[in-house]
């Protein structure tokens, strides 16, 4: 195996960057910011974006689809969402290309097709939906509205990272429309429910469940609900994030109902999304210096079977003895490969498949028949053992499970070592720099100490945590009163 | 039920239109030449996807990602590619909004975030994707690549409709790198006979399998296979093109590989694709003057379950009566609903799905459960039959199976008897404008007879089918020799 993963210790983010490639899940592309998911990650965003349409679907949304382009006017018509995302938009000016006169074989915009309203290439749909769902609402009748989206969204980042900050990206955003406040606040947690489910049940990744102080709210929402997940290097990644939207696009974009009382009122909203950042939340979850460990329940293969033999008539030998097995994962429902390739070693492809994360690997020798057993290796803890093959299909069953598990108890373990309490600022700089992970601290409530605070040591108030415990105390930074600790750290 | 579908006998064009945005499936939107899919549309679209996609894993093809935007000089490389598209390019030019002074509330595209070279969004994606491949392939162990990429596109249209011509749509993409002409002729086949396969087998839509002429061929290939079916006008529908792009690509990129003798050569390529104007062929050709029909494989929701009650108790018993029936019916993997609105009475619901093209429906009055009977309407022929509880989930899964088959034959005896041979230019433009349909006629190979032919008919020449007699004739338009005919129409 001659591809190297460069160790976390050495340098971490190269780390990150070099599994990413070398796993074949992404790389960078010709066009600035903007990543190639190849084909392996693509099979495990697959599995991502089955597992949550499902979830979507059994809390009752239904999917739909909407223009990637937003008119300009429209899109200024939700002033603070506008506000936020000015900065970021990739802008269409002109519909035509036309053949350069003065570079012959070379094409140049052609300025007779100047579009007479520029269209922002979305960065969140909620005006373009909100100026649809004016035709869609009449009544109560007509709610709650309960959509969702899966799309690509541009927002222009001058420094990208693969999977965690790229100029394009996918990810699904629901949109939903209520005839209560209380409904659509009932909408947001509940969706805040799943994504935490998710992260925690598939993606394997431990997340603490808050509310977005003011300045950390999405543009245009009353209350941004997150779920925060921590690293390994102890930084923190927002994993998803729930909006309570209030009235605020019914109002910009004239959207009311009547009443079951014949009156009219602003509808109100939610909207709510994750993203191809959830591979970066993965990714840095689970890998060691060995390259990816998918968590078994998002591997698109979980299994591969390597035969070791000599001449094709051995290889036929193990192909004929496995068949049965492979047949009996299978019906297990368990995803499973017998790597027959002949032009590669069993080494390199044992390196291979640990590379990419594949959570189980059956190596069945020629000699192994003979005495009818196989070595199983788990990916997560890189242990062997010798297995009967009467016992495989049961052990394999039970071991993914097992890795499952170990991936979320491991991850939750050492999120919960780096958490820590802190009550002076001294100790919370040193900290951050020392045994950076979550920080637990009192804040007075105001935008400015929060501000201060992250000028002078690049940690931001994560969330304040859903199940924060009432307690006196004071800002860590200005030594006001402080009704209850709040999540920092420095983030992704 | 107040919704009215204007008659194809009155105005098919509006009939059309009517049953899509009546029927929920899709509307215009704010942005000019896009439209919204509401969620009816893309419950069919996504079960068109799931379909699809499947076939594609049964044939080897993983599915990736690549960029929305395609920077100029990349999507210059090929140039009969460029030329074909340049003329239709949603083109970004600047990456940032800002306020504008003279408008408070107002943005405007910032000057100074002129982007240094303009980026093309994607109207198909060979040339990113070629440009990616030449860091993928370096030997043949590289090839082939057989992957398939989800993704919206951009064609800016003059003249837009609803899911058959639009601005934005979504499609598939098939990319595949091979390392000999053979085997690419081969995939370019292969998928024809895929997309042949669905059309006919899941949107009950018969077709035509055949080769475009040079003229009408893809912007970039070497070859243009295509499915061409006929709509209830008389006029045709591409539904599916797969194509042989030889050496072009690789050439414009420079992608070579290493061959076994260690010799480097360019890469053979493959693209295909099909789109949302799969939904526009499905309407068309099963579609009535009562609205819309879904062929059942293709049917979000296949059967729906109609309570007649009086009073709350009376629903209760209706909805103990059926739950078991439901329970079955699921079990058999049909997928269906018991609509218990009381806020509708049943003859609303009965036009409502009718004008939704659910293949079934069930009614279940109070009185039914005395006698143990339901009354079953099925939605392509209108019929509807008294039967025995006992019996329901039997009969409903053979009906799903005969309605399927039935639109399937309905519209393949409609295509031959609107398939006429024609001998003369007079009885080819009789026939255009009194009985529109695919015309077989001899064509004596050269573009401009089919040029003029076009000019002065607006039919074109859809395809040479492959399964075409070799047959002496004489060029209708010209009186040159002919060695077969090929497939004539008006299309869409």
């Amino acid at each position: 195996m001659s591809k190297v993963i460069t160790p976390r210790a050495q340098d971490y983010s190269k780390w990150y960057n070099d599994i990413v490639v070398e796993a074949g899940l992404a790389d960078h592309s010709a066009v600035r910011g903007c990543m190639v998911i190849k084909p392996h990650g693509y099979g495990i965003w697959e599995k991502i974006q089955q597992t949550l349409d499902k979830m979507f679907k059994d809390t009752g949304h239904v999917n739909a689809y909407f223009p990637l382009f937003i008119p300009k006017s429209l899109f200024e018509a939700e002033e603070k969402n506008a506000e936020g995302f000015a900065k970021e938009c990739a802008v269409v000016t002109h519909y035509r290309l036309k053949n350069d006169p003065e570079h012959p074989g070379k094409l140049m915009v052609d300025p007779n097709a100047k579009l007479e309203e520029e269209l922002v290439v979305r960065p969140t749909s909620e005006a373009i939906i909100w100026n649809t769902y004016r035709s869609w609402i009449n009544s109560y009748r007509d709610l709650p509205i309960l959509v969702n989206q899966w799309a690509n969204v541009v927002r222009w980042e001058m420094r990208t990272r693969l999977f965690l900050r790229t100029a394009e990206f996918l990810w699904q955003e629901g949109h939903t429309a209520h005839a209560t406040k209380e409904e659509a606040i009932e909408e947001t947690r509940k969706m805040l429910g799943v994504y935490a489910d998710f992260a925690e049940n598939w993606l394997a990744v431990p997340v603490i469940r808050g509310v977005k102080t003011e300045s950390e709210r999405f543009a245009g929402a009353d209350d941004t609900y997150c779920i925060e997940a921590l690293m390994q290097d102890g930084k923190a990644l927002q994993a998803g994030t729930s909006h309570f939207l209030g009235q605020n696009f019914a109002k910009a974009f004239d959207v009311k109902f009547a009443g079951q009382d014949g009156k009219l009122d602003y509808v109100w909203a939610t909207s709510w999304g994750v993203s191809t950042r959830l591979m970066g939340a993965l990714i840095m979850s689970h890998s060691d210096d060995n390259g990816l460990v998918i968590p078994p329940k998002l591997a698109p293969l979980q299994v591969v079977i390597v035969p070791i033999y000599k001449g094709m008539e051995g290889l036929q030998k193990v192909a004929d003895a496995v068949a049965p097995m492979i047949e009996a994962l299978k019906k297990q429902g368990v995803s499973v490969k017998f790597d027959d390739r002949d032009n590669q070693r069993p080494g390199w492809k044992f390196a291979e498949y640990e590379l990419k994360g594949i959570p189980m690997r059956i190596a069945v020798g020629e000699r192994d028949l003979t005495t009818g057993t196989v070595e199983v290796a788990r990916r997560d803890t890189l242990s062997k053992e010798v297995v009967k093959m009467e016992d495989v299909v049961d052990y394999v069953v039970k071991t993914l499970d097992d890795i499952q598990s170990n991936l979320f108890h491991r991850a939750k373990a050492r999120m919960e070592e780096k958490t820590m309490k802190v009550d002076t600022y001294e100790d919370f700089k040193r900290l951050l720099d020392e045994q950076p992970g979550f920080i637990l601290a009192h804040w007075d409530g105001t935008a400015e100490t929060e501000e201060k605070i992250k000028e002078e040591t690049k940690a931001t108030i994560r969330c304040i945590p859903l199940d924060a415990v009432e307690e006196e105390g004071k800002c860590i930074y200005s030594g006001k009163s402080s009704a209850r600790r709040v999540l920092f750290a420095r983030a992704y």
